[in-house]
């Protein structure tokens, strides 16, 4: 069903999708002023279902790539998004009419709101994960044969590419190297589908999802409820571990922020693992969660998400794991996103409530 | 004055192009070999004047881009030449009516005799520097504040791109990463011009002169004269040494084949300093030649260029030097491919035959 969004329901969709996101998709403080400040500009945007998108609608998605360590630093202009759009269309058979998500993030679920909002077109509930990866071709559309190219990338200072790729492995390494080259942080609008496709391709209400989790660890937090417990139910996830952040190591390195972070707790110690987004979470040597399910912190008591930059030596937080869309679990999925792609050698583990320790 | 290109006639082409290629821009016998294809295919290539290319004429150079080290081995296919000028061409205005070259050197002037013949289109009888250099900013139509932009690039495995960028070294940078990663060869279609601009930006007849100076080593050959004193005559130039290869060190680094080679000969030894092309002549820490004018090493009696990534230990080589286009002298041009560009802590020796120790 579509809805329209206004401004101040921002801060609840850039939370909720900062929490969807696992650590990566971008700052959801900045992601909620740029999309915020994107609709007083131009006025609301109208969210429509997968289901109410046109089959002949030529749908495209729009996402900052890069390092969210550089991101965070490097606020994108609307003008680079619009610019982004633009570059893709003689690609196509005529003009863009619905702006997608590509990931469920803070940044990454906004952006295609000020896209939306500055070319007056309306933007798909719905995402090509289901949550955040940190690669370009890591979507459900490459597991459905969707091509990721032609593709349109922008940088702050006004240079655009086009790339078109023989497949979308090769449209990451490619956009990824001039995206470090650039700064480390472009705009992108890629895998143009048409809404007949959707359907198969997607995630579906995934924007939705996202505002409904954000308005839920709020409202908790107004009645004085937990708010983690409160986005554990909504997520039908489980908290894996309570603790203090001890240790971070990161570095940016091939353009990406990776990295690790090792928790203390009443229960011990956990290890995090991360490149953009959580990959894994261990205690002691036993694998809790791995990708493809989400590993999702939130700070102890607020249950603000906090994102790979963001952790910090002294925080205090929970870890969640919960279940990633099913088609991550099939063997093609888990041959583009399982931990053997990032270079964990073992199997993933299937999140089930019972199974996870506490 | 138009001329006709046959098929006959590229080996001399090709060896007179790496004779001013200064040790870059492609070897010659694969530059040859992929020009003769070509023409035996398609048939002949009209070479016309810069005078006689009409002044709404869209003209563009095509040029393989990457490491010469890496182009020896991966030959370039007539559909990669065609696909990167055709993608280019929804950037301009109409269809491509010219090829031009971007350098001179045996496969960079070879490359568009492909294009032109492939695309039943005139070539220009020019290029842009008069000599080969590494980088694609470094043409004369730069410092005549033409844009590099919009550029396309294409690989041997289907993947192609096209760029617009705010000025022409982000074209480098970015081309040149992306280059890298493809497999550090791509070819490239770029600097877009109207006719009526050639006769500011362009060298006049370099294909004209490539081919002549091609011949006259072949003729010298032939009639058991000296093939280096006639090309040196012809070049109007200096021989600043003789000697054997003793010494080479060779690396490719961020997309380049940089070196240093070392000569050792009856009047001492002398030291060439490379990045795809040769850019400083010293003899026992006396600056004999630097860039931008041309440093050219030929086989001691054949006359035949050798190319940086040619140079092996136990060649008789004979060093030349030979003046630059004088564009290339003033601050500008200077700033753009001058010995401290490059690194090289030193003004630009100005060639002057009466100076030149031999």
């Amino acid at each position: 069903m579509a809805w329209t969004l206004h401004a101040d329901q921002v801060p609840d969709l850039a939370r909720g999708a900062a929490v969807l996101g696992t650590g990566g998709g971008g700052d959801p403080h900045i992601g909620a002023l740029l999309a915020s400040q994107a609709l007083t500009e131009h006025g609301t945007v109208e969210v429509v279902g997968i289901d109410e998108v046109p089959s002949d609608a030529r749908v495209v998605m729009v996402a900052m790539m890069g390092a969210p360590t550089v991101m965070v630093e490097k606020l994108p202009s609307l003008d680079e998004v619009v610019t982004t759009v633009r570059a893709l269309e003689p690609f196509l058979d005529g003009p863009v009419t619905h702006i997608a998500c590509a990931e469920v993030g803070g940044v990454n679920s906004t952006i295609p709101v000020v896209a939306a909002a500055a070319l007056g077109l309306p933007l798909v509930d719905g995402d090509a994960m289901g949550r955040a990866f940190p690669e370009l071709q890591m979507v459900l559309p490459t597991l459905a044969g969707v091509a990721a190219s032609p593709m349109a990338f922008a940088d702050d200072k006004g240079n655009t590419g086009v790339l078109t790729t023989i497949d979308n492995a090769w449209a990451e390494r490619i956009a990824r190297v001039a995206c470090v080259e650039m700064g480390c942080s472009v705009m992108v609008a890629l895998f143009p589908q048409a809404g007949a496709q959707l359907s198969q391709t997607m995630v579906a209400g995934s924007l939705s999802k996202a505002a409904a989790i954000g308005r839920t660890i709020a409202a908790a937090r107004d009645a004085n409820e937990d708010p983690v417990a409160r986005a554990v139910d909504q997520l039908a996830g489980r908290e894996l571990f309570a603790g203090k952040v001890v240790d971070i190591e990161r570095a940016t390195t091939t353009g990406f922020a990776r990295g690790r972070a090792r928790i203390e707790g009443e229960l011990g110690g956990m290890e995090l693992s991360f490149q953009n987004e959580h990959l894994l979470a261990q205690a002691d040597g036993v694998v809790l969660a791995t990708t493809p399910d989400l590993i999702i912190v939130l700070e102890h008591d607020s249950g603000e998400p906090i994102t790979t930059e963001g952790l910090r030596y002294g925080q205090r937080v929970r870890v969640i794991a919960a279940p990633s869309d099913e088609r991550w679990h099939s063997a093609e999925g888990l041959a583009l996103v399982g931990p053997r792609y990032f270079g964990y050698d073992m199997d993933a583990h299937r999140f089930d409530g019972a199974r996870e320790v506490a």
